[in-house]
């Protein structure tokens, strides 16, 4: 059962209607007065010249029992600290440094979706990146998601054009929850043409902001919307991000809150990578290149210890020091003495002769009328004889 | 002039010609008892039971002179430890960490070309990688490899197909020195098919080996090979690498040295890069996109002091708060009533109206009949709002 007094809840529907999201002061006074103390104080001395944004006069002209009902009408609840939904993890907000002037954890979050949030976000890792993204970028995030999905993760994202989007269907595709995080109103489809998209989230998943039900995206709107992305879920990763990608604000706030920051490489040739990559260089940021990568280290300790990605043993392997040498000392095409053998391997006639006895019987080499020539098993791989 | 004795230096020869390029205990007692002194304890005892490889009889048996002397035919200078253009980089393989039972300083390298070694390799980067490369690689390593020369410095690297080849093409198209470390002799072309770039490159630059003349290229050969690489060089660059690339051979001993290890990253779906990523992943080495990241850790401090990769600034970017948040508030097609903006942007009418006049004046909106929308200074460029 919520622990919330219903004075605080109507209060925090009020500041969530007339403040901005991630408004600091706000946020500061919220959290020193306690949000019914604050809308009180508000009420007393409305021309606060500390207030040029006027968010007193919209505080109070808001009617936070309408906009409760009217919420609930198009499918909203609004989720506040103390609610047993509320995710712990967004109070880390309260001490993390504010970006652009916005900060602090938000009034209560407007969540449109059958999934309890706290539960939804427990395992959950953030996929973002560019808008503007390419084919190979968002074949990276739709892998990436579609394993965490897989993994039993849920796929954090921004619902943008691009990378997000990709991030969002590759955790459908892999049978998982997916949160979609907006910059404006949760009963809103931003950008529109995904509107089936967040529909069929809010049908599944959860469409989740902390802007109220019917306000506008705007770009002071996404960047502190961005903070909520990296603030619900354990880790980020950006898939493709060009310099001045708003995806690299979600990288800060990661940073800031002292998440696991992640990067997926892509080409240098590819501005839309650029960002990633310089991120990789000057920031605490991992490069991660599949979904193993990023489960080793936001799952718990142990639980998704990761076998080195590495290339089958070739039979070779299994050769000592002595017969390799030999080996190497055998054409390929023609056929050699015995004798050269030894003198080509640099070794004495017994120790070149007893390796040559192995090598033929593993099929290394073969052997006819007293002579020697490489066997199919030491046929070249592709990448040949290891070399620099 | 040279500081170096005769007679070790005629020992030297011996020891190139009859040991393996990095055999530890032969270097070890080089070491110890100096060559000379080693040469003549291997006179006095041959049959030694540690000596399974039986080089003790074929350095007792070389001709040093005659070797000399024909290796000069060739074009071929011996440089040991104590001649003047001795790299003194090289002696710090006494202290790295054999890799495959091979490591140490070598007793000398066999110089094929114009360049005196140590001035040629005093600013020098190794640029190593796949064999078997894409054209993505040979691009970012030519790319790199020309920038250095253009900076002056040099490219070091195992003339192999592939990524090495691109590296020293792309120097001599910067107009800088390259050195080709051979794991055969210095007189031979491997790959063939390289003849007439080593022959290039023995004209204008350098091409070594510790391997004497003569000598055919193996597999240890390229290893040890591979160390040699790493200790000219004052960092190895890795650009492409699947996951048993001998490049990655090289980055251990870069490590095992203490030199700057970095890796171009590339797609996460190209096999010729998971490599690359795994060692970026897994070992202390940075991402480098381009000449100038190589040459910000790799210079003396402050000589290649690297401006921040960054989007030119955009006007929108000398707005302060209240302007970029009105700015938000105007329609980018349709047009608003003044009161409109100030509502949508959740300021007061005064403050409202002072940044519309301003935002008039800059050229971001336009005015008609009472009314604003966006102006030609606001369109969005292709990167679009910054979001997640």
């Amino acid at each position: 059962m919520s622990q919330v007094d219903e004075a605080d809840r109507l209060a925090l529907v009020r500041l969530s209607v007339g403040g901005e999201p991630g408004h600091l002061r706000l946020a500061a006074l919220a959290a020193s007065l306690g949000p019914a103390r604050l809308v009180e104080e508000l009420g007393r001395a409305p021309g606060d010249p500390e207030d040029p944004d006027a968010y007193a006069a919209r505080i109070l002209d808001a009617d936070p029992e309408a906009v409760l009902e009217e919420a609930a009408g198009a499918g909203l609840r609004f989720v506040v600290a103390g609610d047993e939904e509320w995710p712990a993890a967004l109070d880390e907000l309260a001490h993390c440094p504010p970006l652009h002037e916005r900060g602090g954890p938000p009034h209560g979050l407007w969540c449109r979706g059958p999934l309890r949030l706290d539960e939804a976000v427990a395992r959950s890792v953030a996929v973002v990146g560019s808008r503007s993204s390419t084919s190979y970028g968002e074949t990276a995030a739709g892998d990436i998601a579609a394993g965490l999905a897989r993994s039993g993760w849920t796929v954090v994202s921004g619902a943008a054009f691009g990378i997000d989007y990709a991030a969002h269907r590759g955790a459908v595709a892999g049978g998982g929850p997916t949160v979609a995080v907006l910059a404006c109103g949760a009963d809103r489809a931003y950008p529109t043409a995904h509107r089936s998209m967040l529909d069929h989230l809010a049908a599944t998943g959860l469409v989740v902001s902390e802007a109220a039900p019917g306000l506008p995206p705007t770009r002071i709107r996404f960047l502190a919307r961005n903070r909520l992305i990296a603030a619900l879920a354990q880790g980020t990763v950006v898939v493709e991000a060009a310099m001045r990608s708003g995806a690299l604000n979600t990288a800060s706030w990661t940073s800031g809150l002292g998440r696991v920051l992640m990067g997926v490489p892509g080409p240098v040739t590819s501005a839309q990578s650029h960002g990633v990559h310089q991120m990789l260089r000057t920031r605490d940021a991992l490069l991660v290149t599949r979904v193993e990568d990023v489960l080793e280290v936001v799952a718990p300790m142990g639980e998704h210890l990761q076998d080195d990605l590495r290339a089958p043993d070739r039979p070779r392997d299994r050769l000592d020091r002595v017969q390799r040498q030999v080996l190497e000392a055998v054409p390929l095409v023609q056929w050699a003495e015995t004798a050269q053998v030894a003198r080509a391997a640099g070794l004495t006639r017994t120790a070149s002769d007893r390796a040559l006895g192995v090598l033929h019987r593993l099929g290394f080499v073969e052997h006819a009328s007293g002579r020697w020539r490489q066997g199919s098993e030491s046929l070249p791989s592709s990448e040949g004889p290891v070399t620099g």
